[in-house]
């Protein structure tokens, strides 16, 4: 990948002639796009991926638990299920595929940390983040509500899919696991879609939806074991109001504010380390004198 | 994935300069292609293509359930097949595959509820829709067939790979999550092939075989539990003439009816929400005044 | 994938004003090509690309069955290895790999099978085919050799990777297995390489590698129960030579005689029906009168 | 892939009108990059890919040996972590997404050995490449200090995700692995940077990252048995900072020695046989002639 570094270098030192074109920041308050189709065609596509997400991702983890419980004595008890890795391929698959078809319509978040960090990074107005994270939050608990129509037997008894803290790990431990996950997808869903690096690695543009839901594949891969990993408020959200337990209650404040901090990180990092905001001007300064 | 946003809103709010081509509706008869090469080449690979998926995805059912039948005493009985996960990597790999190797001869449906939702949405004929069904379904028996044949002591003995309401479901949770999986299949094809997207979004035709069969392998991971997973007419019924077994045949309907309905909305959902057929038509009438 | 569906016909009716072009067929035999470096490149890239296939391939079956032997008593003997499903992604992912890095030197081949066939549709000379099948017979020595000296403990013990038809098959059934396997390889390669669908659908050429490697990932899932999977007679070969059994050499010939008579089917569907030759020469007849 | 057989012939032949453009070998001392904003973001960037990397290995690893314990008689023993091969997933899907988001920033190396390489290869300077190595080990190094920290009961129960040679192995079967797995990778590197396939075969830019982390995923899987996997300098020495037990530091020297090795013979490999210096000279002399 070495290539790069030249023409990135080229660049960085120069501060003209770009090959790209970065969008002006998105309007904290636009009420002209309330006034358009498209802004509601959004709403619906987030709300529906949200639902597909939470459907299919939670039956995944309801069916393998029913399949591995010992006390059910099913043929083949242990390996009956599709695993712990079966499960995160549920949930970084369903992203891949969510992400692959909402991109041009919605812009794909399907997380309220998404939509977050692309509001810091100016890259959506406000109304529309907070819309998007309410038609996320409705998708969810419909996604669960189909779930627990489905399994009504076994739903409630196998923890309903809902984010909740191991026993054995403190409430730090949980909200730092949720801030370096939440991170590692906001960073790659940044990464995806900087004008700069579209414009000049043909493997950018092109792969986007796949390293996103890669992202999320990854994290559960690490973190099921202490928080059943959330990175997503609407999806841990969705599942503790069906649930309605109080344990996954008492947890939900992690589930919203580490996947904030991390995504707010990740704004940072990408928008002023990355591209350097900061250091850019100095640059232009330096280039006009 | 922002990024698309804002275009995506120019073009709504405008309707005018397109930077995409719509074909036009399909004829639902269209005697001339009766005429064509091309028509019956693409009958044969939709032929050929279903034959190969039930092949080798039937064979990775048995061959599991044969390696992890405790009776048998093989030397490590509970992980020595793929698992479930393993089948449902066989069946969202191969719809990659032939996706993939017959887009440009015949769309690539392999399945006839992706036939009939893309005849929904008028991009086939009805007359090439009702042939590709045809051999769709003599495929998968013909792919079926080569199974028990070369399975023979263990076809009939291993369920034969056919899609049964699992113990504990009622009919109409077999049905909905037969509705529901085709949904998120057809949803993706429809994504994958809109032209308008396509023009606009560098990753929608360069992946697009790949989402497909993610969106089967994700299915699969969620409804194994429930029906074994049809979201394909062909291969349940395949399944099932092979087979031939009452239970089979007693739950044949859910597997058809329910692909349909999944079909017919998500390209209701495509066409009226997301292209927003009904929504153009003022915009354009609009723009006149 | 409907839309490729009229520019297809249209060409298929027409024959004229093509928008691709196919190379003439390779002749028989040319010597010019054993003056090039290039010929003896690619020889070197066969050999190298063969030789880390059975390497990585044969030391994770190894690795696996060591691992789940339940005469060793290791802490977790039913999961400790990676399981027929890791198994069969080591096959797929390094063809995938492996077709990545060596499409451009050497076609990517790795499997005399593969040679065969595209020697069949005359993509390569005689001399190359028969050069790059030893090439890669050698690669395969190699690197089951490779194995042996790292695992000289349990290489034999656990069947040196080689294929072997398994208890309770016939040879009809395993010979039968072998070429529809390397018939679903094939046509992959086929369908991967055509120049006509390389000008038409953009995700053919850039996903190349990966369809190619996904064929060998699924038919390992499928048939490693029933002949443990060879679809390249290189790899049997190779790890014949180095377990050296009675049980490996009797079984051999089937390991070589499927995968060509698959491989020659799969040149023939794609030549003759896909790319419908025969019908072509009619075709152009009829635009002429 | 036959097509791109007769083109890089023809090219090999004549050695004029090339369609790609060789960068100049980078200098060994480049005072001049020292003083640009860009290289000390490659650093950062260099230092955070290479902490998260560990960061989500590692925990995956703690999290699979914690719950596959007997002595800790959890639900279900035998299958409740992500196995081997949910482990070989996590370090090949964290390469492909790292190396996604930082190839355009630092090159995307990620790994002492890679940089090693690409400095044979004259594709960064000295200074570049030393640098490199030590972000990218302080990065791992933080990266495993995270781990210890969520994990603090289990990391150095569970070996702290430090590479050791496994039982039953000598040193130099283990040496042998970790040079033969880094080869691996590196080649595949080297494939897909190389400026000549990449403006020839539109799947080597596109796909690149993709390969470059299924190399990483299939060596795992093949070598962790062995010596757990290390092909990367930076994650073994940061596992062992943190894990700082005798075992892991007594190996230490394979997991530097292996992965320079098979690296530096990747870059050979690549510069002298398939770019072909030395005969690409004769080449042009001859054609001078």
């Amino acid at each position: 990948m070495a290539k790069d570094v030249e023409t990135a270098e080229a660049s960085a030192g120069e501060f003209s002639a770009k090959d790209y074109h970065d969008p002006p920041p998105a309007p904290l308050i636009d009420f002209e796009e309330l006034t358009k189709w498209s802004f509601y065609r959004a709403l619906i596509a987030e709300f529906i991926a949200t639902l597909l997400f939470l459907y299919v991702t939670v039956l995944t983890v309801i069916g393998y638990k029913v399949q591995t419980d010992p006390a059910k004595n099913l043929v083949d008890p242990d390996c009956g299920g599709v695993g712990i890795l079966g499960i995160a391929w549920a949930f970084g698959g369903m992203i891949f595929i969510l992400v692959y078809c909402t991109a041009g319509i919605s812009g794909g978040h399907i997380n309220p940390a998404v939509t977050f960090g692309l509001f810091l990074g100016r890259k959506v107005s406000l109304i529309r983040a907070i819309m998007y994270m309410v038609a996320q939050c409705l998708g969810a608990i419909c996604g669960c509500g189909f779930v627990k129509a489905f399994q009504k037997h076994y739903y409630n008894h196998y923890g309903g899919g809902a984010n909740t803290l191991a026993d054995g790990f403190n409430k730090g431990t949980g909200l730092g696991a949720e801030i370096i996950g939440t991170f590692v997808l906001v960073y790659t869903v940044f990464s995806a879609t900087d004008p700069k690096r579209n414009a000049r690695d043909s493997h950018v543009p092109v792969l986007a939806p796949l390293p996103i839901g890669f992202a999320v594949f990854m994290v559960h891969l690490a973190t099921i074991p202490i928080t059943g990993t959330g990175i997503n408020p609407a999806r841990s959200f969705g599942a503790a109001v069906i649930y309605n337990q109080d344990k996954a209650w008492d947890d939900q404040w992690i589930f919203w504010v580490g996947p904030f901090i991390g995504a707010a990180i990740a704004a940072f990092y990408h928008q002023y380390i990355l591209r350097a905001a900061a250091i850019k001007a100095l640059g232009s300064f330096r280039s006009n004198a």
